[in-house]
């Protein structure tokens, strides 16, 4: 059943004022030379961006300020406990225009739909942008800072990969990270938490479905395979006396996808995105390979056993090739649910949109919805990337497309705002 | 039958006066910081060996010169088609003591014992330290230059990997690159070259046997190998949906020894040295590989159906992941057949020294005996690796086999310089 509407006037997304709105976003950053968008955590095209979307909610009438994370916040209605919406604004270096600054735009554009259809709210609504979403000093400041979760002494520790230290990123920014714990929500304070963002992977073009709806963030473990053999000349040493560390490599890089397959569920994802030999000469022999596999997926058993036939595998292949072999676990995250209840309602939502289909899918990349979870019931809505590209210039998604899962998402916020 | 001698005294190797002659070769370019070699082609310090050798060879009473191509040859003995016996100075950067130098060496010490011997030579014997064996220009520069087979134009083009003009480099050291021809000996004018070279593999030593005869220099063909895909986000994009390179490059290198074995002779090999992927970023699936194979053997009909072979290897790991793959041959030097007549001479030395085995076997290498089999019969003789080091400080062979190898050498020089 869908939610009670509580007044004539039906809320519509208006789609030349959510165009307006991302393409003010992205004056900020914007890099001629890449066509990409460049907004670091803390830089100043990044705070600029900050600023600008502080300014809009002003003048839209929400209250808004900026937390001691760099988070910007809105809010607008009654007092009580807020439905939180929104995604994050910073990009990667030469980002698209779309990941994180579409949903917040969508999330500023909910409001002032609602605010236009005159809806009665009887809960607050806040629209965030958050701060580095992505990862610039390790983790997700923004959202973790909210949902009260950053590790102790973290904050003082973190630097980015260019060795700049966090708190002097955000110093230059007019932040002091020594109040980091201030931008932290009050339990009980947000009802749920919405994100609309990007799939940023390929299923949903090519099933030619509308709307993706995230039933939970998918696991990670990074994995760190060192195969030691001997560094020989390729002219003069046999093929049956060789300890050659590529053909170890080669033997564990092509049985992954099986692995995945045998081993995990549907959902499973095994990558080996960077290698390197040595002495990577064409005419020598590898005397070692190193190698991070990535391991994904949407439990923490599959994880396990995925992680086992992966230990497994990596024995068979430095046996065969008789090599050494280490692997390390790095570091592994684990699953996290997402809200059914919000996903119920997200389903509704589409349901009710005319021609507009919909499907549950977990979500292989990390977003602001899992750190978020720990804070209260938490969703995440995705809408399609043409070719699964993303973290690009050529993150594109249709414009009609952008519009209907704004209006899903509107029809969720609003049901919501309204009950 | 073995050849007649024809003096009462039997040559002898003095190992301890081949030790000094290697050690005074070794003080130019030695390099404290690694414990290896620094002899690059042209060098100082190249320059600085070439010259003691010749000053040794001048004492021993050889008629010795430097010919344009940096050669050094010293000449003993009476008029006529001489035998050439020697191997090069030049080293790898960080190179051992012993690959060159080792053979030149020895040849210096067959003549000195030759000599005190008191034989009577009916062959002039002729000692040669070629130039540039490593091919820091590319080639064989003093072996083709000798053989007269330097290609045309070649080498005003040459250049090394740092982009040091080849005339440049032989002008810093004296030398007139415009003059190389001059170092062609005539056709008719050398019955046959001799080298002495350690293997630089393993075979000798893991079959304890003391002498490699080489057959023949196998033939080499270097392919470069691209494949494409698509680059996408490794947690967003599922299995079936991947164009993963990495996953095409592996099902090749893994395949690799299997092909080896199928489509080659026992003397068949394939090797992925280098490899690099794009963007090389752990969380992204690799859009791009690229490789290059080293393909070897002793026959081009091998060579024709192993390049067949991985052609047809690398179209079914692209088809199997849905790449483009582009397979360039860079380069393709036949096999060359080595003497079957020294071969035998060297077979029936070894079979006249007590306690000594020897075989057959194929150089993986290339070596200045590959050059100059195009101007006269030319054989190579093969001492043990220990671990089939070379190129590296800890390259290796006991002095023990290097006396009994240089003996062998010696009593078939003797031989033929008699007969």
């Amino acid at each position: 059943m869908p939610p009670r509407q509580t007044t004539a006037a039906r809320p519509a997304i208006d789609g030349a004022r959510l165009a307006a709105l991302l393409a003010e976003i992205n004056s900020h950053g914007a890099n001629p030379a890449t066509g990409g968008y460049d907004r670091p955590a803390f830089s100043p095209a990044d705070m600029a961006a900050r600023r600008a979307f502080l300014a809009a909610m002003e003048a839209d009438g929400l209250v808004a300020h900026m937390d001691a994370a760099g988070n910007v916040i809105g809010r607008i209605g009654p007092p009580g406990p807020a439905i939180l919406i929104g995604s994050h604004l910073d990009t990667v270096a030469s980002g698209g225009p779309l990941d994180g600054a579409l949903g917040c735009a969508v999330a500023l554009e909910c409001v002032r739909a609602i605010r236009d259809a005159g809806v009665r709210l009887t809960s607050p609504i806040a629209v965030v942008a958050t701060a580095d979403e992505e990862g610039r000093f390790g983790g997700m400041l923004g959202s973790q800072a909210l949902a009260g979760v950053l590790p102790d002494g973290w904050a003082e520790r973190a630097t980015d990969s260019a060795g700049v230290r966090l708190a002097d990123a955000m110093r230059a920014a007019g932040l002091d990270a020594s109040r980091l714990a201030d931008a932290a929500l009050a339990p009980g304070s947000v009802r749920a938490f919405l994100e609309l963002h990007i799939e940023q992977g390929p299923v949903l073009e090519v099933e030619g479905i509308d709307i993706g709806i995230a039933t939970a963030v998918s696991g990670c473990a990074v994995l760190d395979v060192v195969l030691e053999g001997a560094a020989n000349h390729s002219g003069t040493t046999p093929m049956d006396m060789r300890r050659d560390a590529f053909v170890g490599l080669s033997r564990i890089g092509a049985a992954l996808p099986a692995v995945a397959r045998d081993h995990g569920t549907g959902d499973a994802r095994l990558t080996i995105g960077a290698a390197a030999l040595s002495p990577n000469a064409a005419h020598t022999i590898p005397g070692r390979a190193d190698c991070t596999i990535i391991l994904r997926d949407m439990s923490g058993e599959a994880m396990d056993a995925l992680t086992a036939a992966v230990l497994a595998l990596v024995e068979e292949a430095a046996e065969a090739e008789r090599l050494a072999a280490t692997v390390t676990v790095r570091s592994r995250l684990e699953p996290v649910a997402l809200d059914p209840a919000l996903q119920a309602a997200f389903a509704r939502s589409a349901a009710a949109l005319p021609g507009t289909s919909a499907r549950t899918m977990p979500s292989g990349a990390g977003h602001d919805a899992q750190t978020m979870a720990a804070l209260c019931p938490s969703a995440l809505l995705f809408v399609p990337s043409r070719g699964g590209i993303s973290h690009a210039p050529d993150e594109f998604t249709p414009w009609p497309a952008i519009e209907r899962g704004a209006a899903v998402f509107l029809a969720t916020v609003a049901g919501l705002a309204t009950a």
